[in-house]
């Protein structure tokens, strides 16, 4: 597993990379918006479905490549734009999924009606710390 | 950006693993299923929509997260029972693009026009060749 990850992040950085230069080097993608790439998205999700309708494996890593290239674009035009990076994506949801199942790190076994309420009652929390 | 790549990467080595270790440890992402896992990304990718309707920066990047977590999950689960990993679906996204758009790597300029049509040409040829 880690000796995977080791060569799976090296090509994540040069597809984020390529996708970045793609924004920045294609009239066609310079032209894009957020709504746009959105449903562009939207619409490679709903592809998944299919592929897993029809047990298409090939079509199936196909389309989640697919989706993934599209939400890594909305990253990369947000980076462009100054929103947020990809970088804040990320450690946004780390720290989502450590507030949220704590005890996944710990190798704490809980029946899965206390995970949901756990779950359920930190996202309780954070709403009200937000609110 | 090369500087921003080499953070962000360790950061989603990081968070692929963490869901990795979430499938091996949680009851409740156990018992998950392609087509319920699929069902939550799309109703993710739609809350991206409602955050560019509500221009809500800061939801946006929470969205954009959620959606990346349930895609990843999604790869973890593939690799779990041996169809495709993560690597692969990289790779095969990476191919694709300088397949489609072989220009951007060179810094040719060309028209949109110009564009979609070398794009849908070696879209056609690939169908052909794979059926």
């Amino acid at each position: 597993m880690l000796y995977f990850l080791f060569f799976m992040k090296e090509r994540f950085a040069e597809f984020y990379s390529m996708l970045a230069l793609d924004r920045r080097n294609s009239a066609w993608s310079r032209q894009d918006t957020f709504l746009h790439r959105y449903e562009e998205l939207l619409s490679e999700v709903k592809e998944i479905k299919e592929s897993l309708d029809n047990k298409d494996d090939e079509n199936f890593k196909e389309e989640v490549g697919d989706a993934l290239w599209d939400l890594l674009f909305l990253m990369v035009m947000a980076e462009e734009k100054g929103i947020f990076t990809a970088k804040e994506v990320i450690e946004g949801a780390i720290a989502k999924l450590k507030r949220r199942k704590p005890w996944i790190f710990t190798g704490k076994k809980l029946s899965i009606d206390e995970e949901v309420k756990r779950w359920t009652e930190v996202k309780k929390l954070e709403k009200e710390s937000n609110s």
